[in-house]
């Protein structure tokens, strides 16, 4: 390359060789060829091509059109594969080898990096689900009796998780204030965001065979943001007894990088201190490592900084979550996902949805965007994170954007 | 073949010639060879060799180890490949071809003839939702506001829907009776049925575009029955606001055959009257068929009959159903699944879960078997049904059974 190095450029960035994310991407010149790529700074490093090169055993693995292998070959692997990238990029005698592999990000196409297996989306944030009792059930507790005993969480649409970038088409369908007669159809006029962290499952467990928490670091293979779009409107119409369904199942935005959890080991941090004891499967008390994560996410609306949730103040760790969604025997299944549920902080900036901001649209937000009470056509919303890394390092996390079309653009 | 032909024995028989249900099997000396089956009586054609024989151009569709390709290959497929079946199996001239290739029932392993993509649970029974109102909400009124006007339904576990015959264990969870201080942890004590029929879906639909009443007939590719396990303490306890999760993600049944919707064409029948107006993309009163099907479901519990759901009585229609889980822009997949919804009848020997038979375990059903008031280990659970067919004949939809195993027993 004649231009300076991609690695040079990559020191000290948040992306550099202390991260390593892995994707999926294809180029201008062969759109049908999807590969793994691994992002280092601003480029994306054509994982399987760099593992030819070099000779390495897991060319085969790092030449499939996705991720899926290489989440289902499990901890050991991830390990093997993640400690070969990182001395491809930072050894000096491999850069004429790896140098050539390089593409720019912006000149490559992004894809879903697996398969959805099944999706699942919790409801971790103490102060998010405080929030939102206190708007919709003003004059009851604010959070249900069961919540600090087990972390809440439902099943979401597998089929309808997108990667970062797609337009998301405002949902139609029913909906019904307290005063009317009767329920009326059409666009969605509360449509929102749920910033969220999407935690990525490899190694699949056997039906009937619980996963601890302790099985946490075998079975997750990493993380990434999240965008949970909902319709408030739709789903305050539809969501009892059963819960949200048509209010969410339009769209789940995920980032087109996920990041090993291996690579945010510095991250780790303890939880918030529990209220109630807790049962002995989700007792993480005794446990290896810290369960949360600290992750400090940036939401804006058409460029503008709305929100900053801080994820390390979720009462529910990911490690509990796994254990309880297997606890009842159920199966996990390679590129499973399973979302925190909206990360909202203890201060007003800190809240993580647009319901909780303006609080149900009674106090809009931004200022030189324009103000928001819910989201409008053509507006477009990102996330972004970056969590504590090595040597004061920061680990970025790859963005999740996408922009709200026209109900009637089909 | 030196006994009868199983042509002959398939005559008048409710697997005769105008039923022809879909399925995945293998036999015992080559237990990894999955291959399309056709179900003629008590037998299974080995449908890509029966194609192979003739010479058919459906051979490579229907030698493969799965119905997924079948079902995305779309309506007029679907039709073209059932015709050519059942010329198969009812012309005199094919028929030294086609003998020698089927297998007795009793001789083959039936597996999950389909990859489930996503799986949806509606709720679509007025009696049903009326007789669980009243159990869990004494005091109010047994159904929401909004259940004339929607298909309640919400997303369930892909990932443990089960092939019948698959052992269930019975899972363990947490529970909190009103008068507990604090949730137990341990096996359910209130391990339930629920008689539902699948409707598997083959074409796939674009994200951002519905698909309306009108389109059932060119997505969905067929139905089976299904039982939607519910361990009822666990899901009590846990279902407020989110809906159900752990009480029902342990297991989902469905029975290895398909039928598909051309061999039910003589059951169509119109559903219930509808007591409130509904919006546009619900109102089936111009559709082109009727929207119901009279499916006369039976549930046994280790042999002895429990319960004669019918499924003719059900308020929402499969077609409505799939209006309205789309009707946001959310798409289909081929391999989706969505329940009806717990089959109950008006009468009391027509509801289709333990908790309404025996009204929250207050009056217990069954006689020979042994009195039940929720399931007990060891206990065998089967549901059958049939549908009026063509000259008077009866359409056997094949059956869904499975054991409950104790909690310890992994």
């Amino acid at each position: 390359m004649s231009e300076q190095s991609p690695l040079d450029l990559a020191e000290g960035h948040p992306f550099g060789p202390h991260n390593l994310p892995y994707g999926v991407f294809s180029t201008a010149d062969e759109p049908g060829r999807r590969r793994v790529g691994v992002r280092v700074g601003d480029h994306v490093l054509d994982a399987g091509a760099a593992a030819h090169a070099l000779g390495s055993p897991y060319a085969a693995l790092l030449s499939l059109p996705s991720l899926n292998a290489l989440l289902a070959a499990g901890r050991t692997t991830w390990r093997d594969v993640r400690r070969a990238i990182t001395s491809w990029v930072t050894v000096p005698a491999h850069r004429p080898d790896i140098e050539p592999l390089f593409h720019p990000l912006s000149a490559v196409t992004l894809h879903l990096p697996y398969d959805v297996a099944d999706y699942v989306d919790f409801y971790a944030s103490e102060h998010h689900a405080t929030n939102v009792g206190r708007i919709f059930r003003p004059d009851g507790e604010p959070l249900t009796p069961n919540w600090k005993h087990l972390p809440i969480g439902y099943h979401g649409r597998s089929g309808t998780v997108v990667v970062s970038g797609t337009d998301i088409t405002r949902p139609s369908g029913q909906r019904k204030a307290p005063a009317d007669p009767a329920p009326v159809f059409g666009p969605s006029v509360k449509l929102d965001i749920e910033a969220e962290v999407g935690f990525v499952v490899g190694t699949p467990s056997r039906l009937g065979h619980p996963v601890g928490i302790a099985g946490f670091r075998d079975h997750v293979f990493g993380l990434s943001l999240l965008n949970d779009w909902s319709a408030r409107d739709i789903q305050a119409w539809e969501y009892v007894p059963l819960g949200p369904f048509l209010g969410k199942s339009f769209a789940t935005s995920v980032s087109a990088w996920v990041t090993p959890l291996e690579a945010l080991d510095q991250a780790r941090v303890a939880p918030p201190a529990r209220d109630f004891p807790l049962l002995p499967y989700l007792d993480d008390g005794a446990a290896d490592e810290p369960g949360g994560f600290d992750l400090r996410i940036t939401v804006r609306i058409n460029g503008e900084v709305v929100a900053e949730p801080p994820f390390s103040s979720m009462y529910w760790t990911a490690a509990q979550q796994l254990a309880h969604m297997t606890v009842n025997g159920a199966s996990l299944r390679t590129g499973d996902l399973y979302g925190s549920g909206t990360v909202s902080g203890p201060e007003a900036h800190q809240r993580g949805s647009l319901l909780e901001l303006t609080w149900n649209g009674q106090e809009p937000v931004g200022a030189g965007g324009g103000k928001r009470t819910f989201l409008e056509d053509g507006d477009e919303v990102t996330l972004t994170a970056w969590a504590p890394g090595p040597d004061g390092l920061r680990v970025g996390l790859g963005e999740v954007t996408g922009r709200i079309l026209p109900a009637d653009a089909r």
